[in-house]
């Protein structure tokens, strides 16, 4: 039995509850008390509390300089002494337990046994698929994942994805609740190991390891490879778009039909992908879908000043000239 | 045969001579002019000097936002009729030739019979190993790769690296070199397909070609999961202490100690290496080293700070607050 949707609208919450207030249950508190929710959290270790008004507190000059909504307040934070009491008035919960598949399974099912009919239960884990956290307990339509990037309260990032039980409505719901609340929300289609961002992360942070392992890189190399090179674009602007300008004028179709070949190079351990018509059609399209009208110049021109704002704010700037 | 060192100190160096004028050849013309070098371009496309004065020209603007070098002056760019002309009286060479092994080994060749005895000739290749661009008729220990990123005048990293036949003062003279002329330096100890930026961003851009063709991700997604994401840390953090972070006070020991498991999950088509003592040990003292001293709570703020200062450098502060 499903009873999703939620009794509350995504622009109504007033109330999050987060469960489990580690160092990513905790940057979530610090995030929704900023936009202004009243905030209950609840966690088992005996130094919860403490731990977390500690980590609030020193997010809170972080998000003092970002902007708090209207209304935020480090007071809107209650820590419950039962679970039961954390969600039993939330209009939406944010469950961040340790990465235990048992533990999140009874957790989830828990949570929706406690909170209304209805509401929406997001688990932040970095992992599992949803489908394998669902079971016969709980009421598994209205369970999403809603995974953040740490720190959940500063980068905006949030992958929302149903498992094979959840309603999409309720994906819906948490995609549009997680918006206003002031993310940047992918929503997926299909469950995925990894999910997106941690896919990439995972294959360049294997790559680097097996450069250490193999001694072809130092840590430091590897660091100073990416902030000093392609990192500093990519705080703006993907590696697909950067990848198009790369194919000057002629763009991605260039770029994709010109260095198609060098695909094949042993340029890292990670097998390429047949680059068939399909393929690079779908990644032309998706390039020009995302310049959106802008031309090469238009984007060259945001790509320089864009890394001249970065090396600015990083104060990498003013470096000794000959 | 070999004379190096360079009759020239790095520091010494006057004029620099740019073969090749494309975007990358032309964009180290207007890096070299922005530090306040002479310079001579040589290209044999008929075209070649109108686009590369459009370019510097273009690029201009930016470089005085950075700060251009005393002297420096889009004057001071000739361009030769020929080969011989251009690097006749120059301190060192930049080869940005198309990435064609064999016209890249001639061309190197060529140079290196043009230059005085000594000068440190530096190639702009990609992909190719500096052992397989030597030959017979090329003063080979003066040749290095000097591997820029787009746009070279304003993203800081080079990786330097010889073949088996440069002499190790010759990368110890253009990273020496580079380093003077503004630029962030890595001096790779050995030869690398695709040196170690391209490798990592190989990784990640093939993981996300698989994604696309599997219909798991859009380029939009894509692209959005590493702005949103972890491309806001990797502008001034790499993807190794941030990592190290995500370990809490524990850092990248207890990162690998407790998360070594998942490296076998199948969060990336890349298979992971084997998480033995050694590499955990290296990875750990990598760590430690680029910590410098820094204790985990000064790290965090940080990067909190850089990821607020990224955010405000590329207009992303004050979104709508709920």
């Amino acid at each position: 039995m499903s009873t999703t949707p939620s009794p509350v609208a995504p622009e109504d919450v007033r109330r999050v509850a987060c469960i489990g207030a580690g160092v990513i249950g905790g940057g979530w508190v610090a995030h929704f008390l900023a936009r202004g929710y009243d905030v209950t959290a609840w966690d088992p270790a005996d130094d919860a509390e403490e731990k977390l008004r500690r980590l609030v507190d020193a997010a809170w000059p972080a998000l003092e300089q970002i902007g708090l909504a209207d209304g935020a307040s480090k007071d809107r934070l209650t820590v419950a002494p039962t679970l039961a009491e954390a969600v039993a008035d939330a209009d939406f919960v944010q469950e961040s337990a340790p990465e235990k598949l048992d533990l999140k399974r009874s957790l989830l099912a828990e949570l929706t046994a406690a909170t209304r009919p209805g509401v929406v239960v997001a688990s932040s884990t970095s992992g599992y698929p949803m489908t394998d956290m669902h079971s016969e307990a709980a009421d598994n339509g209205r369970l999403v994942v809603g995974h953040p990037f740490n720190p959940p309260y500063l980068i905006p990032l949030v992958e929302v994805v149903g498992g094979d039980k959840t309603d999409r409505a309720a994906v819906e719901w948490a995609s549009r609740f997680y918006d206003i609340a002031g993310k940047s929300v992918i929503t997926m289609d299909r469950e995925l190991p990894g999910f997106i961002a941690n896919r990439l992360q995972e294959a360049l942070w294997r790559e680097a390891l097996h450069m250490v392992a193999n001694g072809e890189a130092t840590v430091k190399d590897i660091d100073d490879s990416i902030t000093e090179g392609p990192g500093l674009r990519w705080a703006f602007m993907g590696p697909m778009l950067t990848f198009a300008l790369a194919g000057g004028e002629g763009g991605m179709a260039h770029m994709l039909d010109h260095f198609g070949p060098s695909l094949k190079s042993p340029w890292t351990r990670l097998e390429a992908p047949e680059l068939d018509r399909a393929l690079r059609d779908a990644v032309v399209e998706g390039c020009d879908e995302a310049a959106d009208g802008r031309t090469y110049a238009d984007l060259v021109a945001e790509r320089d000043q864009g890394v001249i704002d970065v090396l600015r704010a990083t104060g990498r700037l003013g470096k000794d000239a000959t």
